[in-house]
């Protein structure tokens, strides 16, 4: 191979420091979500391709990483029949082909890629609970730190692959599971450093019921997506579309209170109480949202706060009671750091009726970005040796590594320089690698049965013994 | 879907439990990993093709998976022309298919497939260091513990999706690297429990040497082979596969002191140094050895036991120095559960010379299955909570939250459940989750501030303050 080998577009290498500072944020949140009860699951990188296509939409369908049936897999078991549209490739265009064509493509391609990798952690968890549902006690409440795959086109920020990190309950209904994820959200970024991020919650029934009183239910998801950029349009931009939608003018006279929704808590729940009283979905959806926030208030959040927002509307094709999204302090400007919501029904895609489940995911991604900009990252979060035992030959190299074994013991990262060259190059390897501490063992010291020991950020050297070296170790 | 959703051969959903003991194991290897100055890296789970295929023989290239380019692959970019055995697969069966037609195809599949999942650790490692060689201070200590894929016959203890958790030092000569890596198996495998593996190592340069001194250097590998066999088909099985293989009976005769090679490790170095007197190659091997051992030797194992074998033969066409093998103690009969070697040229597939290389790897799926027979898991390795406070009510799970938080704060995972139901229910639910402790607020509690904290195992209940429940719950 001549030229200088890559990765595929969309894809990342992850070098010690960014590994390092990943696992940190991954273990702050696995520590919380253990502290509340979760407990973790795994499942195959790759699913039978039934289990994942249809249930993403088209478009999901098209952003699966489909795997060759392998072996060669035209041959595999029975002889695959090519379709005709193969032939008509050959002299058409893609533009050209037809629907009927296209179809038949499709079909092939399912033939020979029977396996697909994993494109969330929610769509395997509903197979692992239903294929698993006789192990399982539930309510079962889960959490999953796993890779994903979609075929995006690759941007700043958007990759191919990327981690999930997933806590859902399954199997009640119970709105304390919602007051708990309102906590552990804000347990979790209070833990990593991140303080004042902004949980905002709504629910769908809440949406609903507004659309239902304007009289406008069959338009729910043109109304709430034209709400959705009431931040970036403003109040006029958003009527404009939502006329152009359909939606009539006294229907917008009705929802004027959203347009100025703001005061305490207790003054938003006040203003929806009026706005819904004559649906009985949308008042289901008010008390749902007074529960939560009232016991949230009432536990009280270390550093997140809880804020009512009515636009939010993430996956409304699929959450059926709480929302939630997760913005970052005010200061760093990027999209949500997680969001969640109830599903009533989970299961039911694979036929285990009647399985509501809660659930909410940490943005890993963003989060790294969030704490870098900010600069919240620990300086002792990299696995960086706490020194580093120079090489002077063979016999030096003994009498180091007795020390560095009973260092490693304490539970001490050192390291021995392996190779006997000019110290100035073993100098600068410890600097460019950041070791705080370089030990030298020469004639003298092996003599005096002592450790020269020099701190590489202020210059210092001091002679200690073995005892005063493990302390200077320590810290 | 009707039927229960499965997932593919060879992959395998883990349960809580699974994980966690998992986890366990990886924790263990990561933590000494660290504490030897090894620093993680991660690499993409998939690869572009051509950095893959070739690189593992024509076996491993039909068992690396492929992933269907994105999109309609058939209408990417330029028009794929249809290879022409295609045509014929609609008439012949896949014995009947022609040696032009079958590289015709591969190309096809190379043409609809341009990315491939990771067979092992170590091709992405050489990829990754030519590719990041400007950023690196060699020598480069690296960890990684990542899944692969493989796409073979799955079978009892064989997986199409499994870790692998390596680490190699990459632009070091140095022997004291293999010495290294003989104490970071002895450290792992104790901190593990598991005492009394065999770390066997033998040396390439033995094996050509010895090949060398009987005149049949151009056999190496079948003599390996068939050495190797020793204990499985004994001295005359060996020594009749060997003259199959051409071995001359003069060579036998040369290679006898082999087949009782025995005694203290000075005793094998001597016979060794007799044997391969007249070889170079041989006689470097032997001395490498001897340093490795004498040093390891004087150093000392805390419960591994190092073991000179020169059956030991793995990866012969990839090592070219130390080769190790990691057995369990006798009373578990299992394969190995570790190997690794010296390979003195890792990065040169990829154009980047003289780079010397030395790893070990960890056989995570078999160190679990020894761990379980022995016995040996922790019993507070599950992620379960310490407590389940019942659920009797809003007013009384607002109480019980209020604890809930207070004790989280102090890290103790406790949870509440969810649901008002039955508490016969609720105490069968805790059971099953092997929670330990049930905690009861109920309208008495709540009035005199207090717990009710009943030990699930002994039946005891005892009524507490909060200092009392938190420390009930601490240890």
């Amino acid at each position: 191979m001549a030229s200088k080998p890559s990765i595929p577009q969309g894809t990342r290498d992850f070098s010690p420091a960014e590994v390092s500072k990943r696992q940190y944020i991954i273990q702050a949140i696995k520590a919380n979500f253990e502290k509340f009860g979760f407990q973790p699951i795994e499942t195959p990188s790759f699913e039978n391709s039934d289990t994942l296509m249809g249930k993403y939409g088209e478009e999901g369908d098209r952003l699966i990483f489909k795997i060759l049936n392998s072996g060669n897999f035209f041959f595999n078991k029975n002889k695959i029949e090519l379709p005709e549209s193969l032939e008509a490739l050959q002299t058409n265009s893609a533009e050209t082909i037809s629907l009927e064509q296209r179809i038949e493509l499709n079909k092939f391609t399912g033939r020979i890629s029977e396996k697909a990798l994993r494109y969330d952690l929610t769509v395997p968890f509903a197979r692992y609970v239903v294929q698993h549902q006789n192990e399982i006690e539930f309510p079962f409440k889960r959490y999953q730190i796993q890779p994903v795959w979609r075929a995006d086109r690759p941007q700043k920020g958007r990759y191919r692959e990327f981690f999930q990190c997933d806590a859902d309950v399954v199997g009640s209904k119970s709105l304390w599971q919602e007051v708990e994820l309102v906590q552990l959200y804000d347990t979790v970024f209070t833990s990593l450093g991140l303080e004042g991020v902004t949980i905002k919650i709504n629910n769908r029934k809440i949406l609903s019921g507004i659309a239902e009183v304007i009289g406008a239910s069959d338009k729910l998801i043109d109304f709430t997506v034209a709400l959705d950029k009431l931040d970036k349009i403003g109040e006029d931009g958003v009527k404009k579309e939502m006329i152009e939608k359909g939606i009539s003018e006294e229907a917008l006279v009705k929802v004027q209170p959203l347009f100025s929704f703001s005061g305490t808590f207790a003054d938003k729940i006040n203003q929806l109480s009026e706005l819904l009283s004559s649906s009985e979905e949308g008042m289901k959806g008010v008390e749902e949202l007074k529960f939560i926030c009232d016991n949230v208030a009432d536990l009280g959040l270390s550093t997140a706060v809880l804020d009512l927002d009515v636009t939010l509307a993430r996956g409304l094709n699929y959450y059926t009671g709480a929302i939630f999204e997760v913005a970052a302090p005010k200061t760093v400007s990027i999209g949500s750091i997680g969001g969640g919501g109830r599903y009533d029904d989970l299961t039911g895609i694979f036929g285990l009726k009647n399985m509501s489940g809660v659930g909410i995911s940490f943005g890993l991604d963003r989060i790294y970005l969030v704490l870098e900009e900010l600069n919240l990252f620990p300086e002792t979060v990299a696995a960086t040796s706490k020194a580093i035992f120079l090489n002077f030959g063979d016999k030096e190299a003994l009498y180091a590594s007795k020390a560095i074994q009973k260092l490693r013991q304490e539970n001490i990262k050192v390291e021995l320089y392996p190779d006997n060259v000019k110290v100035g190059k073993q100098f600068q390897y410890a600097d460019k690698r950041l070791i705080p501490f370089a030990v030298i063992t020469g004639d003298q010291e092996i003599a005096s049965n002592t450790y020269a020991l020099k701190n590489l950020v202020t210059g210092e050297q001091v002679s200690v013994d073995f005892e005063g070296l493990k302390n200077a170790l320590l810290d």
